[in-house]
């Protein structure tokens, strides 16, 4: 009896009731074998001296145990483990005196390498300055505005049904105005039934591509291109086929000697600021395309995350605005405009082809969140998207010019990079100093910037990075390519 | 030129800047051939004459379509749409005439039959009466505390990195607030590292069954089940091998069965309030499993969506807090205690294993809504969702009570249940009635009601259907009955 005042241990700051805590002490050491099948539980009255607690938990916490099965009360004869459960397994009686603890790996078979390892980011670290991939500032976002729409769409009786499930594709609401707004500004001539509603651009990727790719199937890919999405098609068992960018895009002469060898099942675009190569696809190359697709009938799937980033000419129309044969699923996002955490995309592809990425939505977390879809209806709406937007390219604009021009002065002598048309990052070539041990350096005196080495294949090293300025005012830029520079020139 | 006059039609509303609205037309009529390559586009003042705007909105076009690519302006000779433009496919002159239109099919060949269609459930119609599947009442959801964290969380500044990317598994202070919560309530003994924060359990149940399942492998459910896991695992390729469901909950003698004559890579279990017939795992079987698992290393996806809707007696613990060799994944969710659009639920599984799902995450959606999550992680600790918890399951189970003496009363010759334990919803068997005609009629006099068929196997029928009781009120109940019982007498 002794061990039982070692083995509950009572927390009075747990929130939980002391009977509960009580009770759930007793299953887990009933099954660990600490308490075995027949052992007789102490009377309720010297149980709450042992613990001292009043004998009413006690009792309470009894009769939970006896609610669920564990224990059985005897009259006159005493309450004991139950006799009717299973033996315990040998290996948790060995461990009898040793602490439970949760497993450190699966003690189940199943196929390790069936998932590709992806690089994970974690939140900007404190502190340091952060040479991101291309992404917004996102001290300019309109959270108060959509927070505030969540809550004023809330708080109407009649709206309470959009809380409950409904709308795996997205709210009907927000379906509508998104095909309006795609109309207007991208010559898109759809309905709300083309449009399926995504946690960013990165679940329309995914979705496209689970509902096209069966195992074996042949994926065009650009070289270098956007790791995350040529992990998603490798584990879907897609085999690439990677196909050199140069300064007007993915190469689609390259494309159609592919085509002509081999049967193509999909081709991924990035026709906006190639990632990583920051790139615009020529209008030229885009119809190539589609004559490509429209021949050989393979899937596009257009990933066009920066439309709306432009600073020295207006975004190209959109593969999809011209595809009449159903060739081109389209990709958007609003992670980009607004900030990565608020994940909103959507997929723009023929009805039937949405009708059947709904299904397989459903299969992966059911729906999106309602209440955020209709903020955002509301923001695209009273015109908050689009004077963000407007005011965001000003912006970056002015930050992508001071950038330029800083590392110009500060490093051009030391790196090699063209100054784009658009997006968020500057993909700059080291021409003399190792990335791996710059951004090592860097790292030390405050500065986070990738190696880039993701890029890299057996092939090809291009000891180059994408150096994000867009969240970065000009303070903060200037001293980001003071320590850059620092970490150069420390070595030589 | 009349032609022009036809082919290029302001919209003053749109929004869009008239310039742009000139040249996204152009662009589009370019495309399907309308305007050929070579084409002399007329001079920017009979332009401007003919549409009706200022001159210098045409200049603005004009740069803007040279700046894309579409035209060139040749000095002394005038402005043609560009050469080196590729010809346009035969379809698109063909279709000279007619309007461009999105296609309704893909124009692509992949496999149809790789997805198989789902039911997907829209929002409750206004001005009807549902039984759901067993949802919660989305009236009492602490939306405006929800939504008021957010807000108060997105005005720091400091907090603003956590609009950034990052945390794939979810924020660290969920995840640390989540796992002492599952600790002092499911006798967890984890930390932060084994939880990887979803959107919903069926997000937890795609992830956990996208990274152990193979195709070809073997896995078992019940019979009855929940239709969209059976249907995510199919997908995957797995082969559905069905035990029976009795009172006890899934019968792990016939497991055991299974076990020794072939391969099992997985079970799915629903410990709480099985889906569809609300009964509980018992403790014996519990265990039983554990061994199982333990011994022919398989794992075991315990989906616990109903742990805190309890009303005879307390929950009992989960598996995957008696785990010791690594077995079980165990999948809770928000969902049932908010409403069913505020996308939250969680996997607690071995370290090994987060971290792998934590890759695969990452392709599927990148991350969560970092945002609401912190939000949650502040609903959690100030006892927010405790409290709610709390006030639903007591008026939860006054409304069980009071529609099944309804029932009871109205229909007990017609219907066999039994009250379940816990949980939304009456698993109910209509008895002489025909649950699909009842459904139809019922729907006409104002009451959505499914008719059971989703369960319905080539084997079995069932003429079951789980009636949800939480969401109504006693005046919803009393209406909901009345117009049961009119659908089914009406008839004889």
């Amino acid at each position: 009896m002794q061990i039982l005042n070692e083995l509950i241990v009572l927390n009075p700051n747990s929130g939980i009731p002391a009977y509960l805590q009580i009770s759930n002490s007793f299953t887990q050491h009933i099954r660990v074998g600490r308490l075995r099948s027949g052992w007789k539980l102490p009377g309720t009255r010297d149980m709450a001296a042992l613990l001292n607690v009043n004998r009413m938990t006690v009792v309470a916490a009894y009769e939970e145990l006896e609610a669920q099965g564990w224990i059985e009360m005897l009259p006159r004869k005493g309450t004991f483990v139950k006799a009717k459960l299973p033996l315990l397994s040998p290996k948790a009686i060995q461990s009898e005196t040793v602490d439970f603890n949760f497993a450190e790996q699966p003690g189940f078979i199943y196929d390790k390498k069936k998932i590709i390892p992806v690089v994970t980011s974690d939140f900007p670290p404190t502190g340091k300055l952060v040479f991101n991939d291309g992404f917004p500032d996102v001290r300019l976002a309109p959270i108060e505005e959509l927070v505030r729409c969540m809550r004023s769409f809330s708080r109407l009786a009649v709206n309470k049904r959009y809380l409950m499930y409904g709308g795996a594709a997205g709210t009907l609401l927000l379906r509508k105005t998104l095909a309006d707004f795609l109309c207007d500004t991208r010559g898109l001539s759809i309905t709300a039934d083309n449009i399926l509603i995504t946690k960013g651009a990165q679940m329309g990727v995914f979705i496209a591509s689970s509902v096209i790719i069966t195992p074996g199937d042949e994926v065009i890919v650009g070289m270098p291109g956007y790791d995350t999405a040529n992990i998603t098609f490798r584990q879907l068992g897609a085999k690439l086929n990677y196909v050199p960018v140069d300064e007007d895009g993915i190469d689609t002469h390259a494309v159609e000697k592919l085509c002509a060898r081999k049967k193509i099942r999909m081709i991924y675009v990035i026709p906006h600021h190639h990632n990583p190569t920051t790139v615009t696809l020529s209008p030229e190359r885009r119809m190539h395309l589609l004559r490509l697709a429209a021949k050989y009938r393979f899937a596009i799937i257009e990933d066009d995350y920066d439309y709306d980033f432009h600073y020295s000419s207006k975004p190209i129309m959109p593969m999809a605005s011209h595809d009449s044969s159903g060739n081109v699923i389209y990709i958007g996002t609003l992670t980009k405009t607004f900030a990565p955490a608020v994940r909103f995309g959507f997929i723009v592809a023929p009805k039937e082809l949405i009708r059947i990425a709904t299904y397989f939505r459903k299969t992966v977390d059911t729906q999106g969140d309602s209440l955020m879809e209709s903020a955002i209806a509301e923001l695209y709406k009273d015109g908050t998207i689009a004077r963000h937007i407007k005011k965001s390219v000003k912006l970056y604009k002015e930050r992508r010019d001071h950038f330029c021009g800083l590392l110009q002065n500060e490093l051009g002598d030391r790196t090699l990079f063209k100054i784009p048309d658009g997006g968020m990052s500057v993909w700059t070539k080291f021409l003399r100093d190792d990335l791996t041990k710059v951004s090592r350096r860097a790292f030390d005196l405050g500065l986070v910037i990738r190696d880039g080495t993701d890029y890299d294949t057996g092939k090809q090293k291009f000891n180059s990075v994408r150096l994000g300025f867009a969240s970065l005012n000009f303070k903060e830029q200037v001293q980001a390519v003071t320590i850059l520079k620092e970490a150069i020139t420390v070595k030589s």
